[in-house]
């Protein structure tokens, strides 16, 4: 393993790169990878890492091929992953992966966007456009860190992984397609966005759907019908009446014990009828509910049937039109990262704990996270070590804080809720950019090095990002992380 | 005037085309004629009447043609109107108008059906068949006790004209637009399916659609969102409130005051968000409410908006986004029939009386309807009498009455409800030829006649349709009706 390297030369390198690396990062963007629709952006990623010299695997999932593994979400439909592979000479060090999705999440109503949703640009320190934050910025991060390490003449001292997967929003059948494939390896870095710390537990996710179907008549005598929209209604109280049940001081889950509400219940997607003259003659809902970690998924689905069941009973039509519960798209177990106390795990959190104080200045932060990732299947299932750093991103929530920053919007837009979703996630650090340009501060030439903050957090309130201000010099360098992996992957000259 | 016929003479030439009366309406019945979808029906029809020796108009409705004119509905797309005219060479009578819709209303789930909605078929004294009953049936009838006339070498004595018009349903504006080229008779028939009654009154229809926006959030922070779905419930509570308002004793119609509930309000159809892991971003649901003739429509309009927003306004997140209503879809008066006092009118429903006692054997009932029809646009806009009387037949609720009646499914159906769709209208009796098969029993040839009683009424409870038992021979022969009116367009020799 080779450690002659010093932090400052992979920075630079890591700088070098910097504006190929957002070139990469805006043309993937500009791939609308929402679920079903990822082929042209895992076209391109398989495209690029055949380019870099990767050896590439793309292949459409046969969902016949996982369906029977543990970590299965029922889905509908195949789709594509890919995964490239640096192989090692030596293999004298401990291997890697470096994960990332490829999905992102719907793009909403389009009339709510400033500019379309796959338009992405950059915008003096921002950049815009769907998934650009969640998380392409992430498979940017990956990709030109291991280019850093290659224009120095170092290649991997064992094998590493780059893998590009679907549907991690919405069952991680992605994640489980490559575990069925067989890509392993020492750990796992999967570098989300959001607040520069590391994960430390997930929740589980369920999704059910939730069919009525209503008593069709004409609507002159509506009243001897039964409205399937309004039959529902009482279905989402039970269901939320569960929720608080579940999230009581005394159900938690130790990680979460001081979160009053981990376990969020929502009424994603409704769809009912056909129009306003008949009585709902059918109606569909979806609902995501979280589970802690430990919690048998099984039990969790009888708790959410049986709220729905008794409802159902106690209403005058659905008491004899029980309603149809389908299991469809998540089924996410929680995941302890923290629990995992094994010397892999250990020496893992080690290797990132220093990375972080080498480029932030500060010890690495845990946070029990209310949302669940791909990691999940690293850690139960494969008995990888899966370390889910979070980077500053994106999401529509914090955008909303981030208006003060944006521009006037290209074309009048009347309605007061309209400017929120503009640019809801991927606001990317652009500092260099904005250095060159306008600011000739050299403590931006530190901060544009950190690849892992590209996508800055908004906390409500002024926009942090703003008041944040440069770097330290040399500090927070997130090329560093790489560089913290080296006891596993170990780069050596070609 | 010739009034030389004999009924007896009549009605066997209308039993002598009963055959081909069947056949066409299974053919016609078999165009999937939902809104928007009405062009081959219409093609259908408009060859038909060719080769029937009508002159025939048929034309692509332009929307700016009527967007002007009273009685207009907003809707977005133009669509196909088909009039036939049978010329009269003495002009020596009274103008008729034998009118129909051709759009049927939507399916509905698939699902929920035994055979495919257009699979148009006759089984045992039964057609099913969506649209069959509402008011294909009424269609065909109107055709064929012309065409009756004409086999017994009967002309009209005035101009009669066939109209089948679309968007009775949703809009009227197919009426409109027949009234806007300029057709217009003495009196107009409309067929519609049900309960061999004369409709004294109809009420008023609105149409619109609420759009609201939620709070875009990921589901792991769900609380800081605002859920565009659950925003709606108060706000469908608000319109319950104001549908109770609106149909309380003080505040109702003459001709409705001893129903407590004419005025239905329907929350028809709802869409919303993308899927199950986001918070509602966006909800949109269609809202039905009638409203008594008389009733200024705009006045209307801002009950409902006024009730909408108010509870907004109590809303934490509408407060401060407040809906978007949207009027789309009917702007359809009440229309009080029995008000009309005029010579013409009362001579209107003179004639339609004499004709239901020659064939039923009792006086005509009146009845006022909580629906809307297209005759408010011959009576409110053109000072025509328009009598609706009203055929038996069907709707998803009286098939479901019939469920005894229903053949064993051909694919097995498990769900409890999907039963309860099956031929949901468009119960025609078939009685002759059962007759001739089963039953040779002389009553049924005789009821045989009763065109206009093509689809029975099955009320809950036993088959009313079974338990009626046979006609009175000679008696309820509803050719009649067509003959009642000779007054008005009279027939005579070629």
């Amino acid at each position: 393993m080779n450690m002659d390297l010093d932090i400052t030369v992979i920075l630079h390198a890591v700088d070098a790169l910097f504006d190929r690396e957002l070139d990469f990062l805006l043309e993937l963007a500009r791939h609308p990878s929402a679920r079903g629709q990822e082929q042209s952006a895992q076209g391109f990623i398989a495209r690029e890492l055949g380019g870099l010299g990767y050896e590439v695997d793309s292949w459409q999932i046969d969902v016949a091929d996982i369906s029977g593994l543990p970590g299965f979400s029922p889905v509908i439909g195949d789709y594509d992953n890919a995964v490239g592979t640096l192989r090692s000479r030596s293999k004298r060090g401990r291997s890697l992966i470096l994960n990332g999705h490829i999905d992102v999440v719907p793009t909403g109503p389009l009339d709510m966007w400033e500019r379309a949703p796959f338009d992405s640009h950059i915008d003096g320190d921002w950049m815009g456009g769907r998934g650009a934050g969640d998380m392409k910025a992430g498979l940017a991060s990956n990709l030109f860190a291991i280019e850093a390490l290659k224009h120095l003449g170092r290649h991997p001292a064992a094998d590493e992984f780059f893998e590009s997967v679907v549907e991690e929003d919405c069952t991680g059948n992605g994640a489980l397609a490559r575990l069925q494939r067989g890509y392993r390896a020492d750990p796992a870095l999967i570098p989300e966005p959001l607040a520069e710390k590391l994960v430390s537990s997930q929740v589980g996710v369920i999704w059910i759907q939730v069919r009525l179907k209503g008593l069709p008549t004409h609507v002159a005598y509506a009243g001897s019908g039964a409205n399937a929209i309004e039959a529902a209604i009482p279905l989402f109280e039970a269901l939320h009446l569960l929720e608080g049940r579940m999230n009581a001081q005394e159900c938690r889950h130790h990680n979460y014990a001081g979160l009053s509400h981990a376990l969020n219940l929502n009424i994603g997607k409704i769809e009912g009828g056909d129009w306003a003259s008949s009585v709902l003659a059918w109606c569909v809902f979806d609902v995501r509910m979280g589970a802690f970690s430990g919690q048998n998924l099984d039990d969790v689905r009888h708790m959410i049937e049986g709220a729905i069941f008794d409802a159902a009973r106690n209403h005058p039509f659905l008491a004899s039109n029980r309603p149809e519960v389908v299991h469809i798209g998540f089924a996410a177990e929680g995941y302890s990262f923290k629990d995992d106390q094994s010397a892999a795990a250990r020496a893992a959190v080690g290797a990132l704990d220093r990375a972080h104080c080498l480029v932030v200045g500060k010890p690495l932060e845990h946070e029990a996270i209310t949302a669940t990732t791909d990691a999940r299947f690293f850690g139960l299932y494969a008995d990888t070590p899966a370390r889910l750093w979070r980077g500053r991103g994106g999401d529509p929530r914090v955008q909303r804080a981030c208006r003060s920053r944006m521009p006037a919007p290209h074309h009048p837009i009347d309605h007061p809720v309209h400017r929120r979703l503009v640019r809801p996630e991927g606001c990317i650090t652009h500092a260099r950019r904005r250095h060159r340009v306008h600011r000739p501060n050299p403590h931006w030439q530190g901060q544009s090095r950190c690849l892992q903050r590209h996508a800055r957090a908004c906390p409500s309130g002024p926009c942090r990002a703003r008041r944040l201000g440069p770097c330290q010099p040399g500090g927070r360098r997130s090329a560093g992380f790489y560089t913290g992996l080296r006891p596993y992957s170990g780069h050596e000259r070609h």
